[in-house]
Order: C-alpha cells, then sequence, then structure tokens
C-alpha cells in the first residue's frame, strides 16, 4: 500500500552533507553565521537531498480542496460555495496565492479531493475521494479508508511534480470552515482545549467563536480521536484537504524534497503526518508564523521556527509561497559566494573573535 | 545649498492615495487585513508615491563604503584592510550583497565616500569626501563641511538613480569598524549609555568589546554631540559612509521614493536624517531586525517595524536586498488580485464579521 511504503521510506537528514555545508558556509566572505537563518536552511536542505551545495530547482505550489459537514453549525462567515468560486481565481493568477505563486516563480497545481459540489475548470486536477467531510460535531469526518485514499492522493500529486524536476513544494489549502478542523487535530494531538485552540479564522466575531468551539468540543466528545494516532485523528476530526496535505509532506520527506508549511492549516497537516512518521518533520520547512491564535502552538509541537511573521492569515500557500525566494536566496548563497582565498579578503582576527 | 534644498522638499504622504489603496485592498477577494504587512506595505507606497495602486519599477542597492580612524583603537576584528578588498567583490557577485542583489533582480551601486585607500575598478563610483574619518575616541570624525558634502554625495548619487527609473532603493554600508560610530550615534541620539548600544558587531569577543564600549564614552565625552542636530551628531561621531547614507535617504524622500534600510550602519543613517527632517521617517522601510543588539533600540526611536527577522548581521544592505521581493509582491497584489465582484465570489457575512 502506497502509504505504509512511504511511510518506511522516509529516512534521517545526510548529515555528511551538512558537514559539508556548514564548513563552506564558514570559509565565506562574511562573519561565520551572520546569514543567520539562510545558513540554517542551506544545512537543512543538504541534510534534506544530500548535496553540500544544494539548489531549489523547480518550484511548485500544491493546493489541496475539500469542504466541510461541520459548516452546517455556523463556524464560518463565508458560504461554503466559495471554496469551489475560488479556485479558478487560483488558476488565473488573480486570488492571493495567484499573484504571489507567480511573483515566486512557481507554478501551481489545483486539487480538488473533496468540494461538495462537482467543479471543473482547466487546469483542476480531479481527484476527489468524496463531495466534503461529514460534521465533525456529530460523528466522523471520514472513514479510515477515505482518510488513506485522500493521504495517497497527495503522496501522488507530490511524487508526479518530483519527477517533473520539482525541487522545492509548497503546501496550500482552500475549504470553507477549514479552521474548525484544523483546531481539532491540535487539540487532539496536542492535548489542548477548545478554548486553547479556536482562533478567529476569518474574522469571526464572538458570537461565532463560541459556536466553533462548541463545534471542537462535541467533535472531540464524540469521536474520541486517539492522540498517538495520526490517522485515526485525521479520519475523526480532520478534512478531504487537510489529509491530502499530510500526504504531500510525506510524499516530499520519502523522495528528500523540502515541503514549505504555510499557516494554521497545512500545519495541521503537518502534525498528523508527523504522528504517523516522526521523521517526516525533518523535511518540513515553516515558512510564516500566522496570524490565526493556535499556529504557534502548532509549531511549538512540531518545535519548528517559521522564517518569517508577516501577521499573514490568508492561507492558500500564500505565506509559503512568498518564503520561497528566501529558500532560494539561501542556496544561491552557499553556491554563488567566495570564500576569502578565492576572493583574496583577509581573513579576520582569530584571536579577536567570540564564539 | 543642495542639503538645504533636499530637506525642505520633504513633505507628507499623500492621505488620498492611501485611502483609495485601502478601498482597492478591502474589496480583493481576501477577509480584510489577511495579507497583513503586505497591505500595511501598499498603503504606506501609496502615499510615498501618490499612486493608489503603487509599482516598484527598477530596484537600486546603493551601497556606501567609508573607513574609521577608530579602528586604531581596537574595536574591530577585521583589519581596515578589508573595507577595500571587499568592494570588487559587490561588483563581481560573490559577496553577500552581490549574490542577493542578484537574486532581487536589482542593480547595485558602490560608492567610494570615504575608504582610506585609493581604489578604483570597474563600476566603482568615486566620491571619496576624505580617506577615512578621523579617530572619533580623540575628536571629532570629521569636519562639518565634509559631512555635509558627504550627505551631498548620497542625495546625488539616490537622484541620479531615480532619474534613471529606480522605484525602490535599498540602502548598504561597509567600513570595518562602523558599528563604533553607528553606537556613538544611537547613545548620542537617543541618550543612552555606550553599555546599552555597544553589540558584538563582527563577533568580537569580550575584551574587544570593552574596548568598544570605551570608545564609544570617550567619543561622547570628548566630542559632546548635540543629540537635536543630526549633522553635528553625523560629523562629530559619525562615519562617511553613515552621512552618504543618510543622504540617500534624504535624497530618496525629497523625491518620493520608498528607501529600504538594512542593519544597524543605516538605520544609524536614518536616525541621523530623520533628526533632520523628521518627515523623511515616513519614506523608510525597515526591511529586518539585525542580530546587532542595539539595532531594535535604533528602530524603537524611529517607531519603525521591521518587515522581517532572519538573525542576520552582515550589513552590506544583505537584508534590505532580500526583503525587496516582499515590497515587490506587495504592490502586486493590489495591481493583480481580483475584488469579489471581479473574480464572480460570494462576498463574506457582514453579519459574522468581528472588527
Amino acid at each position: 500500500m502506497l502509504l505504509v511504503r512511504t511511510l518506511k521510506e522516509i529516512g534521517d537528514l545526510d548529515n555528511r552533507a551538512m558537514a559539508a555545508a556548514q564548513r563552506r558556509l564558514d570559509s565565506l566572505i562574511k562573519p561565520p553565521g551572520s546569514l543567520g537563518i539562510l545558513e540554517e536552511i542551506v544545512v537543512q536542505l543538504a541534510g534534506i537531498t544530500g548535496e553540500p551545495y544544494p539548489a531549489v530547482g523547480k518550484k511548485v505550489v500544491i493546493i489541496m480542496a475539500g469542504d466541510h459537514g461541520v459548516v452546517e453549525e455556523g463556524v464560518s462567515i463565508a458560504p461554503q460555495e466559495v471554496t469551489a468560486e475560488m479556485l479558478p481565481a487560483f488558476m488565473a493568477g488573480v486570488a492571493g496565492i495567484g499573484v504571489l505563486a507567480k511573483h515566486a516563480g512557481a507554478r501551481i497545481v489545483v486539487v480538488d479531493v473533496g468540494v461538495a459540489s462537482p467543479i471543473d475548470f482547466p487546469g483542476l486536477l480531479q481527484k476527489k475521494v468524496r463531495a466534503g467531510t461529514a460534521n465533525i460535531a456529530r460523528g466522523p469526518a471520514m472513514t479510515k479508508e477515505e482518510a488513506v485514499t485522500a493521504l495517497e492522493v497527495g503522496i501522488q500529486v507530490a511524487q508526479e511534480e518530483i519527477e517533473r524536476g520539482a525541487g522545492l513544494l509548497a503546501t496550500g489549502d482552500m475549504g470553507i470552515g477549514n479552521t474548525t478542523p484544523s483546531s481539532a487535530i491540535l487539540a487532539a494531538i496536542g492535548g489542548y482545549t477548545a478554548q486553547e485552540v479556536v482562533g478567529r479564522g476569518t474574522l469571526v466575531n464572538d458570537r461565532v467563536l463560541q459556536i466553533k468551539v462548541r463545534a471542537i468540543e462535541k467533535a472531540l466528545e464524540i469521536n474520541k480521536p486517539d492522540c498517538r494516532d495520526g490517522l485515526d485523528v485525521l479520519a475523526k476530526v480532520g478534512g478531504l484537504e487537510i489529509a491530502g496535505l499530510a500526504g504531500v509532506i510525506l510524499g516530499a520527506a520519502a523522495r528528500r524534497v523540502p515541503v514549505l508549511i504555510d499557516g494554521f492549516i497545512t500545519t495541521a497537516a503537518a502534525l498528523a503526518a508527523c504522528q504517523m512518521q516522526p521523521k517526516a518533520r525533518q523535511y518540513i520547512i515553516a515558512s510564516h508564523l500566522s496570524g490565526e491564535q493556535g499556529h504557534r502552538l502548532m509549531l511549538d509541537e512540531l518545535k519548528l521556527t517559521p522564517v518569517v511573521n508577516l501577521n499573514m492569515r490568508l492561507g492558500e500557500g500564500t505565506g509559503a509561497a512568498l518564503t520561497m525566494h528566501i529558500i532560494e536566496a539561501a542556496t544561491r548563497v552557499i553556491r554563488e559566494m567566495a570564500s576569502f582565498d578565492e576572493a583574496g579578503v583577509s581573513d579576520l582576527d582569530e584571536d579577536k573573535i567570540w564564539s
């Protein structure tokens, strides 16, 4: 089975490549460590790819779309139709991710893994597992088989893009109501209360916030997800696009390709993926800190530090797309900067160095 | 006189353009405010340029280089020759700023405004005011006339680039020892002690750190810079490249072009520039928070929030260059994203919105 095989394929980082990258970085014409997070990114990419001087290659943003039965509780500000309505705007380059992916020089791939209505437009990848989840406040989101199928859609899409030359993947989401299951995943895996993990999502007011808290509480009470079992959590309180995104992360990790997570939804997917295979964490780069309240708790659970904090909370992969430029910059530093010797620059005085 | 005329030319932001930009941002297919800092940048750029839908145009990184007499106190880890040795590597694209400016699609302009030794290489702008400053721990860095000349070099270089089409300027520095005068500028203008403003610069050890503290203390005691007079501060405890950079900031502001400051040195220049003309502050974008300790104090003085924090402390304009991509992204958001009406996407439910 593809999922089981993929989980087994995920290995550790290449320590030798990481050490070689670190040595080269320390020889370049700059004070040691002075490029901060860029240097950390290079070393991680070296470990992921096994290349001491890694390159990014083609960049792809994979956006998974799905609907959520829990919207019938009234947890969202936007009507469910918006999930389907936004997707053509992604492809046309007039929605947030469309614009920012173009700016990043990245291709976007839009996947229907669970939109409620039938949809079709040029470029859409039709991989619908079911037409939206069931209402998690009343029962499981989907069956375990459906969750596995959605995960495998993600693995397949990621690995097809990698076969076509992608060297850096970013994850994006579209699904009205999906901050509610994402909060439930965080509560289940991190052991938090609904109150602690809930946020305003798309700017809901206090009344709707209370409805969200109740919906998450009910989802946890009724479904009793097993916190140690990422698949169980995804099936019971997750979403189809969230499972698909967890698959993208696992598929990238198995092929030793770095994968950027975006905000609250894609990080919920990462939480579930890493519960299934903790080694996957090493292949993830946290792009930004979302304005959505619980995102920091998720990143803390994963022990990941976001590259930037731009107070964004749009989702769609926008934060991840925007960060691709910084990841690429890191690879150009190690590939293009000269060493003190190569540039004929006088070396620093070792006797004065702080370390 | 160019400096006086420039200070008078700097006006306020265009409120009408800012309001029009805000209206358009609020109509786009995303929750209001969900692009965070990107939206704030667009509104500022609208105010600067007077264009409700601003574009960035050509990008230029202006790097001012100068040497510092205070190195004879032993404040730096690198020999003074490194100032001159690094500059060709900037132009050749093998130093940090060379690589990151290329990656940003920006041209770099390297200006010798005060390097100690005679230098010449293809592309260098030769504008030497004097061959390095005097030792600020023993007397003024330069005369007031020299400071004015260095400021005017900066104004001229900035405005020549703007005449050639630059729509976004970034500032960068090169000058061995220049964290010491920058710390002195912060202490003088912000009213801090030497201990509060000093940092490890290029990773100096504890012994050198104490030498830096003493040098800054002596510079303030001997020179008694007038905290309300930016020109006096620059002449007494500043540097030639720092005055040049203050000129770049003032020159950009006078022409209503946004200017990115980088780390500790360029922000010291901004502090002095804004002391001379407080309105200049509105034209500055703080690109990143430097790892150098006193940088946050400087940004607090200026009431500026850095776009990113990547724990970088290289200088040269590297943080500013890296941030250009984000500034451009902001302009593409307002110019390329569609509104709810234009995209045919169902609007959000006003009754549920939190505001």
